[in-house]
């Protein structure tokens, strides 16, 4: 028995979800809102975050938390890799996107964009929004750096790594702030995830008053 | 051959200080200032941070990715446990001092205090002091209500919950602003932290033109 508490516009949450998809684990899910202190949320992580994953009654908290158990619990189809030093590169850049890439992108575009429109209706700061997307620009030729290098952004095989990266890209894609066509190896590496079974579950997932982008569930954008 | 790149102030590399002595693993110290683009340390970490640990020529970049490593490569005295639960919950904590303690309190204190000192000779922002000193306060509960119910942080063996925890109280500590008074189980707690071997590294670190405060080098507080 195993539930999955989220929400579509977390990054972290969209994450976890990826990876319990590409480790085959099946999970009930349960949409519930952060910005609200929902008690049962409180409940289960007095931090009031998604993503947690509840398994034979167990909450377990806090997203890179929540990949180690399911590396830890089912060793399977590992998204870490074996050896130590290639799951310190898979860890090293998760962290890149989880923390650095939302706080200087996603924070300023999907935060403006999407969570203040959805938890205040206020108007996005322009300020805000020119900041984010000149940082994406500099973090989109960092993810073409590493794929010019690499198969996959850690490796030879695909990571945490990546799946951090897809999360948070796909919020921006989800608003069509992501310029795919100035970085073709980036969107090919994208188009390879976008494709993947794991990414169906984000692919449908709508936000109330604000519809997708057509590039969003385009799988040849 | 081990060398860490860290500097005093960072919370995140005083935690991987305290590892690898927990470990008993030797390494070689340089101190290096990450507000001023070292470049040696962009050399190491594109996201120019600290610490990096330096193993055999192999960087090894993010905090909490170099405690994993240091498990990964190094699985005796573990610092996570070994039932993938207890894992998670070592986790857990840990990421709740790393990530929310250090935004709701540190920032505030150690950020306005020492850092903005050290970086810009700034006077603090009263608001962030106070906004610091009662999510301080929240936290000292918290962390009461653990060590009533448990030895250290997490369960029954000291794990890297207690080691994010002391690095982030022992910035705060030496500028003297933990209320150790009202809260005795947590003073407990850290007395016994502080006068374990692995500590020695912090008491001895100074900040210049910032002297610690009396209690910070005192076993005896």
């Amino acid at each position: 028995m195993r539930t999955l508490y989220h929400h579509t516009l977390s990054a972290a949450a969209r994450k976890v979800r990826l990876v319990l998809h590409e480790k085959h684990l099946t999970f009930d899910e349960r949409v519930v809102d952060p910005w609200q202190r929902d008690p049962t949320l409180i409940a289960l992580n007095p931090a009031g975050e998604v993503p947690v994953l509840v398994e034979n009654e167990n909450p377990i908290v806090d997203a890179t938390t929540i990949c180690e158990y399911l590396e830890d619990a089912y060793p399977e189809n590992s998204l870490l890799g074996s050896m130590p030093l290639e799951r310190a590169e898979a860890r090293r850049l998760a962290a890149w996107f989880d923390v650095k890439f939302a706080r200087e992108v996603n924070d300023h575009l999907v935060g403006e964009k999407l969570i203040k429109r959805v938890t205040s209706r206020a108007a996005p700061d322009s300020r805000a929004l020119k900041a984010g997307r000149e940082n994406l620009q500099t973090h989109m030729q960092y993810i073409a750096w590493l794929t010019e290098r690499r198969r996959w952004l850690a490796g030879d095989q695909i990571t945490v790594a990546d799946l951090s990266a897809a999360a948070q890209l796909s919020l921006l894609d989800y608003i069509g702030d992501v310029p795919w066509d100035n970085e073709p190896l980036v969107k090919e590496w994208y188009v390879r995830l976008k494709s993947r079974p794991s990414f169906r579950c984000l692919l449908r997932d709508t936000v109330p008053g604000v519809p997708a982008a057509a590039v969003y569930a385009d799988l040849d954008f």
